[in-house]
């Protein structure tokens, strides 16, 4: 931590910082230049309040210099983390590929979609059974008994499921029938559900929040994992800004900074990014020449008569064809698909 | 609803459309431009999933003609809505100022600030027992010990008191010391929460989320109401902009924004907005002038030791000297103080 | 400027910067923490090139600690600079009022104007000659015909006159007839125009660009007063975010922190930071009570048939009566109205 | 165009604006709903000023429905625009590569590199001579000697070349020596500007705004497009929000979205997007995945000593790596690279 003084500081102000700085046990370092003072903190700065100081007198702002998270941290843990979600192992070796509907809807809906993305290739089915919508009068999700019908799929497929949780409860409900909690969008900052899906030891799902800056995303995962549990997947699907031509910005730049700054494996979500159905496969290629790990796409049987986020789902036959146009790229990035 | 159809569109595609719209008991209104045809929709368009629709064959777009919150819309309820608060009211007539810590640290420094608050005068008492922090390492609040410090505080000085609750553990704790709930901007579209704040029957204070639209939030106010709960009061207290010279970039145009689309009453938080001890007092002023029906103002009796948010948060005396610069400004919006 | 070493950075790398920084003369300045080095460089930086250090081996990143500004900063220069435009003296002691259309149409549209806001009390007129327009097929102005009516409206009522210039060719016919240059938001990096504005020696009115920081404007101020020009008159116009309910975001924070940054004037313009006329009384309130030099306001005879922003256009009635109210906003200010 | 009605709008309002819109010769229709009254427009728009309607008695707003685009339009000209530059035919045959330092810092710098990009394979030579800086301090360019290195090393390479300009004067300079006009970022509004790069008939290459929308970058292409030039090639270099991991944030969405809209080509540039050298090559990939027409990538000779941009800048090695790893890359695209 970095602490600038104001030209104006005067000399007992910079003395009362550096007292505040020993006090606690840390050292301060003095950097005298002929425009401003700046002090060097060295120590375990959690047992300095950064923000406080900036109303010390004399100090002009404190530039932190260390990242907040630690565990998700690539720099004290350099080598990738794999995460297996059933039989699928998501990290550098494989392209996973999650599929499904936004929302459950029938038995008959879910089950022909896991057929049908387990034939194009996808190893994870996806399905939303709670559904945040920014409006209370739509379709909310079937909850648990939608849950239920993940079961049945799984069983009779064999591919790994995972599923939205919005509340406690809802993850009380998940852990009996799915393979990976998703933390949606909306719910990344919710600290209180990231702790207790963390508990849950199941692999999650983390979603980048609708504008969450990197940081902040690496900081929610750090919940998750300072809870003893490791198996975190990041998800990038778009980020809020000015441009409508799209719902959301895809932002797959993240792709490689994650990659920089954390080991933790991340996956792309093209349909929530863009909710245009014909924006998908372009994206989808994109994602996996950037290095992604994976990516989540939206199927449905009949999408024009989809309960929720039909303009951005793939037909069976759109998906089966995407599938096809992706084994080169995985191919070129060195990865199994 | 509106439905544009593509330049080249043919008679079938917009015969499909009109049998869609109709078959779900709704009427088709077409007009053939020169360019392009469109479709308005008239009836109860729940009936139909406008979203789908834009997948339909020859679809360009679809344009939504009216807002979907119902109940927090001034078009249905013209009159303000006034939302009780201990002995407040909260609404045109007055100008209600809530203040206290960002986080309730101790009894002594939680009574402290209500005295002196109150005396400056403050109608109500804020302070944080469950604080949502962007890293896991940052101090999480005092929970069920600081509420039962609240309700000290309220019987000590019969000021009505506010917390910001984070889950529904949180609301069934906070519901037996406080008179109104906050939800957080981190939480405003953490819908399973504003459906338990608002089955509590008690006030609740909606803080605007991070990059929320105006109409995002008034959505999420009507997942308050639809609980039969219309004790709903917004807080604007900025939204995340690409400038970095304060905190948030504070939206002052909500209060007129509000005030034409909702009866709801609105207040402003400048010390959140902006992060910074010296700009709080002009913002301050500039909302009331704007038509706030109230303040959120952060007070701690030594910011230099807070152990949250000390940077934004004024000293005793600087409060004191704040609300007495305020009257005039509530005096001329015609507002009680 | 500081900077940061990566936690891997060796000996060699460290010594490889401090020679890099005590061969262009300047000194270096050590801390070595428990996870990182930080080096501080002491001196004269515009020697060294910044940027490319980041590049060096063993380089996490550079963190700069004043401001690239000098002569707009109020660092190096505490007292409030006041800008006389005609008879007014735009500064603290005054609130000024600039009005008039966004376009000028005619003659008599911008004679009627300028009289009846001069009787409202508008200090300075403002008309636009020259049009940025976001299609090309919009009205795009009268060019030197407008120029020429607003130097008779000037004759007639004595008021001064701005009028925004687009091009170097612009600048050379309105110096023949107007007392203020504007440079528009979309031209606020347009760092040629800047240069030949500032080279005139007129005052400049400097609006804020659609996306720039409050740092970006003021280094965009730097190259007016750079010219050896200090009459320049900030102006905070909105910003673009992802809020469509007003056309722009107004800032009003850049009110506060202008005054804390800069020693230059700072003036407000509701009009085209909303786009909505029923919004512009209330922020123009808002714009005084945090501080603000003064406001540009859009007039216009008859709104509805304005050839440019006509909704967000108030009639002189509405001026007439906002006026009115402003001036205990004015009083309680200090200010002069 | 369509115009909806206020709930509480009379008869004698809808009356009112179906007179306005006839009078313009043009066709209202009118769909009257349960809670709501729409107006569709038909006929040319131009004669009507929208904006305005907007404050007419009853209006509650108005909802354009064709873009105000039209040559740069895929509905009008479906067939992509193949521009030529050189021996260069940028389009969807072809991955183009346009490389070079981000100044020009001297003829040795500019040969050096020239022969080194082309060497790897890249098509044209870019190179900064004007360039637009954020502080006045900053190193300027070197202006039109920049320019005759320029044409040398076009002469001694065979290689076309690219160079911004940032006013008048500098096209006036630029037509001498260069094949191709860039219009920068903070240019893209500057309406004059693109006239005279339009009137220069040279083909030009258009960097999307700061903070630009797709329709606003594209209504740029048409100011260019409306002097006769259709030789426009769009660079997307992302855009302004508030995630400050990457210095932009780069918008690979709009490959297709301009794809959809328009039948310019398009290319991506991910240096100035990024600004870090480590993720330029993963979305240079990514760009030519997601359908661009050609990539923009900054290269030095020794970018630890670049007076500009040194940090994104490829060295040699780096970018003739770069090349080998896109070929296959294009090669699935269907490109010839």
């Amino acid at each position: 931590m970095i602490i600038v003084m104001k030209p104006q500081a005067d000399k007992r102000d910079v003395e009362h910082i550096v007292h505040m700085i020993e006090e606690k046990g840390l050292t301060a370092h003095l950097s005298e230049g002929s425009e401003v003072t700046i002090i060097g903190v060295v120590g375990d700065k959690s047992r300095l309040s950064a923000s406080n100081l900036e109303i010390a007198s004399g100090v002009d702002k404190i530039i932190p210099v260390t990242e907040s998270y630690k565990l998700a941290n690539r720099k004290f843990h350099p080598e990738p983390t794999i995460v297996s979600v059933g039989a699928t192992e998501i990290g550098p070796n494989n392209l996973t590929i999650m599929s499904g509907p936004c929302a459950i809807e029938s038995e008959e809906q879910l089950l022909a979609t896991a057929r049908a993305v387990k034939a194009a290739g996808a190893n994870i089915l996806r399905g939303g059974a709670y559904k945040p919508r920014t409006s209370p009068y739509s379709f909310q999700g079937l909850e648990e008994e939608g849950l239920r019908y993940m079961k049945t799929a799984r069983e009779e497929t064999g591919m790994a499921v995972v599923c939205e949780v919005t509340s406690a409860k809802a993850i009380e409900a998940a852990v009996k029938y799915v393979d990976m909690l998703q933390i949606g969008a909306r719910n990344m900052q919710n600290f209180e559900l990231l702790k207790e899906a963390g508990k849950t030891g199941l692999p999650v799902l983390l979603k980048r929040g609708l504008s969450s800056t990197i940081d902040e995303w690496l900081n929610a995962a750090e919940y998750i994992i300072a809870e003893g549990n490791y198996n975190v997947v990041l998800c990038e699907r778009g980020i809020r800004t000015y441009e409508t031509a799209t719902r959301n910005t895809l932002d797959l730049s993240a792709v490689p900074v994650i990659r920089a700054k954390s080991h933790l494996p991340i996956i792309v979500d093209p349909s929530h990014a863009t909710g245009v159905r014909a924006y998908v496969a372009p994206l989808a290629k994109a994602a996996v020449a950037a290095g992604a790990d994976g990516l989540m796409i939206e199927t449905h049987p009949c999408p024009e008569r989809a309960l929720s986020d039909g303009p951005q789902s793939l037909t069976f036959d759109q998906f089966q064809e995407l599938c096809t146009e992706l084994r080169p790229y995985a191919a070129l990035a060195g990865r199994t698909f």
